[in-house]
């Protein structure tokens, strides 16, 4: 097992992450493959497929080797619940598996051929060990059962930013931005109204406050590094 | 990256085993643990859940090292596609991708806890590298197009099995058959009506022939071990 690409993902840190791919559909990524495997060929015909799997390496501050059981964040992190009936990174084998939108493949960039793609939960610079596509007819089934993870996940918050900051933010990061605010991106059951949350997003250092159910963003400032 | 678990799948070879999973839904597996992570506890919830991903190892024989560009068999084996853009077992990194249906968990058995499930493209004896339950809020796209491998997909086989061999078949290992034969396990493009295939499948060996759109299932018996 080796890595054959890596992505740029506007998140330096795990913090905002989306808990799975496909809750922040206007985040993009961009997918460049190691020198070993920069062939154009390899992706002949791609663009016939709207969605990819991509299959990635958890990285190690998510990962804290392998435990029976885990405390799922969206159960409050108090229930435990056996590994295998959730996608958490503590389990035996370090692979996570994301669902994400092709929007286009990038063949004249220097460092090309590389894959734009949205929807990621990947933070910036995760390796990726192989790239498949989403075939409907084998990997669609609307009608499964989703367990607790299907029961949680309508909660979303509304998300104020101010039009100040909205003003000086690019429309595509202000988006995306809404989007991953909207998941709640606090630790779990973390509920403290005057705290100020902050992280990195997409080149801004952007902090945060929530009540109730709207999030307030307060500031989004330029940091020195383009995420 | 180390083996959790092995599935005892009717199909001793790769001859006969769907293209994907799901396609012959009859067809059951049993995924036990390697001794190290037998842990009953790991499983816990994972009932919930009607449909898991299994993310397994290519075996040697079915794969070729890694090539920039496949011939899928669905293509007629003539045309050149990106390995990118097909689940070829011919990719840099050796994981397959496959759904399931769970159908029980079996915490009673000696070698267990052992999950029943049904639809898996697995040969016998296949190593598994992870269990992750199917989320359908992010796992399920039925609006994704799906290029080649969707067009080709609607193409099945009738299946007849005269009544004196059927008699002689268990009902469900009867029924798995069918579908797996409705697929049209011969290598892309043979079509010489004349000509005798076989396989062992689930403890017997059968005989086929293919005339047209139809399949003959010409005998069925018992080999020494089970499958």
């Amino acid at each position: 097992m080796r890595p054959i690409a890596r992505i740029s993902a506007p998140f330096p840190d795990k913090f905002g992450v989306p808990r799975q791919s496909g809750l922040a559909p206007s985040l993009t990524g961009r997918i460049v493959f190691l020198p070993a495997f920069r062939a154009p060929e390899a992706l002949r015909g791609i663009e016939e497929y709207s969605h990819l799997w991509l299959l990635w390496r958890f990285s190690l501050p998510e990962r804290e080797g392998w435990s029976p059981t885990v405390r799922p964040p969206r159960l409050g992190g108090n229930e435990r619940v056996g590994v295998f009936a959730t996608r958490s990174p503590n389990r035996p084998n370090p692979i996570g598996l994301s669902c994400v939108r092709l929007l286009a493949v990038d063949r004249e960039a220097p460092d090309g051929p590389a894959l734009i793609v949205s929807g990621a939960d990947l933070t910036d610079g995760t390796e990726i060990f192989d790239i498949k596509p989403y075939l409907p007819y084998t990997d669609s089934h609307p009608e499964a059962s989703g367990g607790f993870a299907e029961r949680e996940r309508g909660r979303v918050l509304a998300v104020r930013i101010p039009e100040e900051i909205r003003r000086r933010l690019p429309e595509e990061i202000c988006r995306a931005l809404e989007e991953v605010l909207a998941q709640d991106p606090r630790p779990a059951y973390h509920d403290d109204p005057g705290r100020v949350y902050g992280f990195p997003f997409a080149g801004y250092e952007i902090r945060f406050r929530v009540q109730g159910d709207e999030v307030l963003v307060l500031s989004a400032e330029r940091t020195g590094e383009e995420g």
